[in-house]
């Protein structure tokens, strides 16, 4: 089967059918039967094009192509778990294109069109979404040695599941270490606006947004909807509900579209409807591109708090558990891309990125090219995200050329 | 075995450890192993003095002591049913009561001691707390025609089991239609500090207070909580909190402690750490003793949905499930409970029902008299509800008293 733009749109249509929700989207949460499901998918197609497949400890899935024995390899990859009720392209595209190009490039070793200086493999990242198991980019954290193993396997979902339970057999089995990694290539939409605003095919990745993620806890105590009086209860929905505010209108403080924040998940106990909360969780997801910015936000959000105790009568823990700097992605890797597009003539800019991708890892480890296409009207983490088959082909095209000069070395 | 006080504190406490929480309150949520194992006890302590017992189609049960053959019923009783970590008092304490003081009359009328007009009755009501199956008052509301019987049956839990679903075979099997009832007596905690700050032992219930029950629903858009521009955000969570706080402080807009206002109980979709709520459903629930009060924190509260429907641009809905009036208990019942309490030296006053009870229901069908005794620090929904034995035993006395003057016919 030749590897054609054709039939790369025509396999992720077949990708895409795991897990697909009724509204065009998909749900493949990490660790669930539609996350294997895409693995094996995955697995044969690779086996099929003469890849070995391999699963290390946290069920990152690697798609192993030999042609030096022992020499490093060059990693291709995203993610194929996805949000509940996710989009298709968010993470999986990334895969998929890993896939197609890394083939595309085992065809040229193998014929001699090719001489490489690293090997090339493929990866699908265990729970980069965190939305079962917190925290995100749980995979590839724990490959970059940022996350301890044992800790991420101990994780639970809110049903008592642990990360270490989620696994299937075949990756239980398996123990790989990983590849030896000379550099690091991904490939993702947007999930924003601006490649759509400004008429552009390919998002050049130069720096990643910090991010600091908190886990908020308000303690306060049972009572009667009813008959408590107002001012003797304490009330930690009350309590949650003023913080969530708070995070935010916090953005109001800033320069517009310098801070992102957000509250999205939450469990109140008991959540009887004749019941005042005893207790509410909540996280607290503050981005931006400047971090003094986040501190000054920290610092309101922490008045805030301080006030929401007085007024709801509660306590409030506001624990830090997740963290990222605004490191940049290795200029002579933009660099590379840059040329690479304008040699194809595809126009392209640079981008931050607002999302944590796993290269947001791997940047801090080996030299790594992050590429962006674009994301319709920026809608991502729902059903109706969609990038158009020009744009998948322009950027898988793209990222097959960036792929063959990593291979060659060109990245010294 | 004689009907001493001690021995109702006894069997009381006996009663207390089923469900027992470890700080010293029950859990016992409608139709669970643990509300069954009530239902049992109760059964085995009403049948070894001479009552006959029976199951409604809602699972109400009714003690049955027939003296007169054919007589219509005095009816007393409450439910065993609690919230999650709930008190032990919270309406366990007048079904307890209940059958203690049906149970004296009982020997009364055994012995010739009493003549009887009435034949007396116990029931334990199905799901009063309603924090299982909404709504609250289920069995009372079931009994008194307000609430058709197969959708009360078809009420799904959480977990998607229904009302129907918790019913255990004995319930099912029997297909009681009910007694026919003169009157009805309900005693409970008073799960507020009006009687304890007057150092008063018996509350005698003249008014309940009025209640609206809200359901509402915001309907959002998933996006990703780094990504999405904040203007771009349709967040049903932001909604939400925005609607929580109104509520809540709504009461500033009236005179101090008329109008009580709470949302306890909330859900969120998809609840995911990184993916905005695409919507989220709540309860709003609001009482007071003026329905004119009601009225206008209502309009509030829609002008507040409007406002947030702009700022988080989501859609809210104000949904009313559950409503009652401001009705008064028949005073002539209250002339009964007053009088019963003078004569035995127990101090009183008229008092109202912030919270609903089965008496809210009864009283509009039958004449009915509800007793409240204190409760320390008005602590209620809480492991640490309180009542101390002197008062249970005042109450369970004037509850006697007050049975024994309806059986008689003293309340014509």
């Amino acid at each position: 089967m030749p590897l054609t733009n054709e039939s790369f749109l025509r396999d992720f249509a077949q990708l895409s059918a795991i897990g697909a929700t009724d509204r065009g989207g998909v749900e493949r949460q990490a660790g669930t039967a539609a996350d294997h499901e895409t693995r094996e998918w995955l697995a044969a197609w690779l086996t099929q094009r003469g890849f070995t497949i391999r699963f290390d400890g946290i069920g990152n899935q690697f798609g192993l192509f030999e042609h030096i024995p022992g020499a490093p390899y060059v990693l291709l990859g995203s993610h194929l778990d996805s949000q509940p009720k996710g989009g298709k392209f968010d993470g999986a595209y990334g895969v998929f294109a890993a896939a197609f190009a890394a083939a595309r490039i085992a065809e040229m070793l193998a014929s001699g069109e090719l001489t490489a200086k690293h090997n090339v493999a493929v990866v699908n990242w265990f729970n980069e979404e965190g939305c079962r198991f917190t925290p995100s980019m749980m995979g590839s954290g724990v490959y970059t040695g940022k996350l301890n193993l044992d800790e991420a396997l101990d994780t639970l979902d809110v049903a008592g599941v642990s990360v270490r339970e989620s696994m299937n057999d075949v990756i239980a089995r398996d123990g790989y270490a990983g590849p030896a990694v000379a550099c690091y290539g991904e490939i993702h939409i947007e999930q924003g606006r601006l490649l759509e605003r400004d008429g552009i095919t390919i998002g050049l990745v130069d720096k990643t947004w910090g991010a600091r993620k908190f886990l908020v806890t308000v303690h306060g105590e049972q009572s009667h909807t009813g008959a408590t009086a107002m001012e003797d209860r304490q009330d930690a929905l009350y309590g949650a509900a003023m913080m969530i505010t708070a995070a935010r209108e916090v953005v109001d403080n800033f320069t517009p579209g310098i801070l992102h924040t957000a509250v999205s998940y939450l469990e109140v106990l008991p959540n009887s409807p004749v019941t005042v909360a005893r207790e509410t969780t909540f996280n607290m997801d503050l981005r931006s591109a400047d971090e003094t910015v986040l501190d000054e936000a920290i610092a309101l959000l922490e008045k805030a708090a301080a006030e929401a105790e007085t007024k709801a009568r509660v306590r409030i823990e506001l624990n830090l558990k997740h963290r990222w700097g605004l490191l940049a992605y290795q200029p002579e890797g933009v660099a590379l891309a840059e040329a690479a597009a304008n040699e194809l003539g595809l126009s392209s800019r640079t981008i931050m990125t607002l999302a944590g991708h796993d290269s947001t890892n791997m940047k801090d480890v080996v030299p790594s090219i992050m590429l962006f296409v674009p994301s319709a009207d920026g809608i991502s983490h729902n059903e109706r995200e969609h990038t158009s088959d020009e744009d998948c082909v322009a950027g898988l095209t793209l990222f097959t050329d960036v792929t063959r000069r990593l291979v060659a070395g060109e990245l010294a």
